[in-house]
């Protein structure tokens, strides 16, 4: 199993995706089939080609992730607090999330959820 | 399905039970057959009895919740960051947790999951 240092570092591998904007550096922390249910309650994207295409469509839109709080980190998870900044039309809007990376034995995620909902939603 | 304001509200009474040491107040919040899971990793607490000897013992310890940043709430499921502050002997300690509540048709936690591992741990 991944280290929780391990883990920790793909959490911040994943926020530094995002702040450089690139969607391959995220999908290189997932399994090949790995499922993404972002958010939760509607269909998770599965496999590296679905996993790339949401990522790649997130990113256009400039959502930067900012971490709220310590990740908690288990024997083969972690759980962190984050709010999405992005640009709806002129405006900057924010999005209060939770997400839960599962980890498999070679340290990739091999399962992904996002918790918000439309209440989590605010202007910057 | 419950609302966000119903998911919204059994989350701040689950930290209000807390609060009082009223372990008969976070009982009545799950379901009969619910599971709790705390941390995720062990063995679940399944059903009300054993979910009630869970809640008796935890806040036997004097643990209080103090909810860190917004709750994310979505269809059916509420999750949301805090610290459990409680006493250790002598001393002050601190844990990191989120926790996931699913919730039934009828507004009551059918699933709890409750994230956090060593490295959350600190003193107060």
């Amino acid at each position: 199993m991944p280290t929780p240092e391990q883990m920790t570092a793909a959490v911040h591998a994943y926020v530094d995706a995002f702040a450089k904007a690139d969607s391959e550096a995220a999908v290189a922390l997932f399994a090949e089939d790995a499922s993404v249910e972002d958010p939760v309650g509607t269909p998770p994207k599965v496999g590296t080609d679905a996993i790339r295409e949401f990522y790649t469509y997130s990113m256009g839109t400039g959502a930067k992730l900012h971490l709220q709080g310590p990740i908690r980190v288990g024997e083969n998870y972690a759980a962190f607090a984050f709010q999405v900044r992005l640009k709806m039309g002129e405006a900057d809007a924010t999005v209060d999330v939770i997400d839960v990376f599962r980890f498999e034995e070679t340290g990739k995620v091999r399962k992904m959820e996002a918790y918000f909902g439309p209440a989590n939603f605010g202007a910057a």
